[in-house]
């Protein structure tokens, strides 16, 4: 039996409650000019009183080295092996946009784009097409049909956009049509598997017609497509752990990925003010409630090390709000690195604090990378971290008499 | 999919440069009198200024209590799992010496010793005989022959030589013939599998007769083999983490153990400085460069407490020679600890400095046991060494969406 097994025969209903909140893309590197990370240089009190009372650890999503995206950064934090389950880009899509899968769809994400006369990509997202003309130019691209595989096409965001193909027998075992690099033409989707031809044909004759459709649309003239994935079967964190989770996640994203671990998802606002006060509403009805923060992510995505201190700040300022809530056990930490100097995602630990009054304290006295190197729970895999919360809301099981 | 396939999956060719020091041997115990290590005696300011700017750790070659032999200690250090890819000592012994070894031949190490006139073991070593004497030996030992079995003796070095059994299903699944004691007869070697008998009979014939060409030859009256095995198949570091690595090694067996991973190997001066020009001199041609150091581990198996200090200051005073070419990596470690006071190879964590740009500082302010006891990589398993220096080099890419 695999060790999420044990701890599902452990798991048991209790009145503890549960808050994570995850800090997007957390982790960082030294400011050259400081030598200090976004969050050791943020000014964060509460996280640090937090992190006195509490205990403190580093842990890694995938393992030393590897470098998570968020799909598999995010089932670690929810207990699940991301080796073992594994998403695709366009399932994720999907699910963020509250799109109804059906078991045999396959799913795309696109991305609207430029080309040159001679089909070259100028621009990967179209010089970032508002939302409003991503809607229009979906509801013209819908109208394309196949024979035999329903095309469904939905708006996501921006220049980002959705495909499912419908039908019998459909693959996912397709090549990206995305180059993810400029001056060259989008690729052939190719089959990866035997089975897959039909399937390669349809979505490349799809392609064909949607570049006739958007031929006049310069800068959305053509799209690219990757991520050619079906919604795979997890067990739900209800059955696994007995958990009645909430999510509560301004981008689509990550309500996708909490839906596809049974969550219930609510829809709120895009402050984080707003995720706050959803989660202070939800709490009496939840014993697990996940709040997601995408501000420290894209601000180390855009290299915006100031930002990140400050979408840090705007957290700890609103954690009164959860710790007022008096929960069980409250976990901060992030799905995985995003150092600002890097610009994106990276492969070092994430700095980890659980709040609990039955955890045994240690010797950090801040939430910092340094201070949680030095943290009692040392450097552990993002897998325990379900097993951790759990334990501390006393809804694990003694194992073995 | 098992974690190495995952790296190899993840590993992509970028300009980084990864330089690894391996000093044999490296970790220590406390002298007696001073309380501190080989490592904490010895002055280093380099290593010391490397450990302060990088990140620190101690690694388990094999896991906690397990002491590894310089096989399994090595091929972790390169990224292979030490329990999933055996090689033995003979294969070992013949890769390090350029025996072209073929499919199914079976090598065996083998060392001249002194037996007295009762056949018993007076000197495991033959009174460590020149190689010119080995060289002559093993002449006489090529010309026994053997029905339907082809008997091939090379010279090594010293008391050492190689014999390899060449010929139509033989099996290694052979005891060792060395008791590795004195005072007591060279052993029959024994099948250790039902399809083994007939080699080992050839073995033990052979044994017979190099007994009766070797009686005249006192000290070198006698052989004992150990370490039976075949070449096992491994990937190619070029094709499991696409790096073109080259081997900088005066020891014949580290040179072995490099080939086995398809590493380049060059022939260079057995002297540190030797070691360090040649590594130079390789460095533009190649993203992979290991260099072996002997001597710490020579001094630590001697007891030689001081000549190990030595040998590390004068790798620490090298240093710069390899921070001067700029690597994107640095790892400096061992294999294994060979403490002085223990005379032998040992269980203890090795000591692990690495240092790149990108790497997430701790508060390691000198390279020790015991400032890498506090390192920020914690403690960790020694499999997770190619993967961290694979991420600081950047030669890894994103898991997943």
């Amino acid at each position: 039996m695999d060790r999420m097994s044990h701890i599902s025969q452990l798991a048991m209903t209790s009145p503890g409650r549960i808050v994570m909140v995850v800090m997007d893309g957390l982790g960082g590197l030294p400011h050259p000019d400081t030598g200090q990370t976004e969050l050791e240089t943020a000014r964060t009190p509460n996280l640090d009183r937090m992190a006195r009372e509490g205990i403190c650890g580093l842990s890694d999503p995938l393992g030393p080295g590897l470098t998570p995206g968020s799909g598999p950064g995010h089932l670690g934090l929810f207990g699940y092996d991301p080796f073992a389950f594994v998403i695709g880009r366009g399932v994720l899509e999907a699910l963020g946009i509250d799109f109804p899968l059906e078991p045999g769809d396959v799913a795309a994400r696109g991305n609207f784009c430029s080309v040159d006369e001679n089909g070259l990509i100028t621009d990967r997202r179209a010089g970032r097409i508002s939302t409003e003309v991503c809607v229009q130019l979906c509801q013209e691209l819908g109208r394309i049909t196949l024979p035999g595989v329903k095309a469904l096409v939905a708006a996501v965001e921006g220049h980002r956009f959705l495909l499912v193909l419908r039908g019998a027998g459909l693959s996912a075992e397709l090549g990206d049509s995305d180059p993810q690099k400029l001056g060259v033409a989008p690729k052939k989707v190719e089959p990866l598997a035997g089975a897959a031809g039909p399937t390669a044909a349809a979505v490349n004759e799809w392609v064909g017609r949607a570049g006739a459709v958007l031929a006049g649309h310069h800068p959305a003239n053509m799209v690219v497509l990757r991520g050619f994935s079906q919604r795979p079967l997890l067990p739900s964190m209800g059955e696994l752990f007995k958990l009645d989770p909430v999510a509560i996640a301004a981008y689509p994203m990550y309500r996708g990925l909490a839906r596809l671990v049974g969550m219930k998802v609510v829809s709120c606002g895009r402050e984080l003010a707003e995720e706050f006060a959803s989660l202070e509403k939800l709490y009496p009805g939840h014993d697990f409630l996940f709040l997601h923060v995408k501000k420290t992510d894209s601000a180390g995505e855009d290299g915006d090390f100031a930002r990140k201190v400050k979408a840090i700040e705007e957290v700890d300022g609103l954690m009164p709000r959860i710790t007022a809530l008096h929960p069980d056990v409250i976990v901060v930490t992030g799905d995985h690195s995003t150092p600002a100097v890097m610009k994106a995602h990276s492969w070092h630990p994430v700095p980890f604090l659980l709040s609990s009054p039955l955890c045994r304290p240690d010797e950090a006295t801040e939430f910092s990378e340094r201070a949680c190197a030095r943290g009692g729970l040392g450097r552990f895999p993002a897998l325990d971290i379900m097993p951790l919360a759990l334990a501390h809301a006393q809804k694990l099981g003694k194992y073995g008499a």
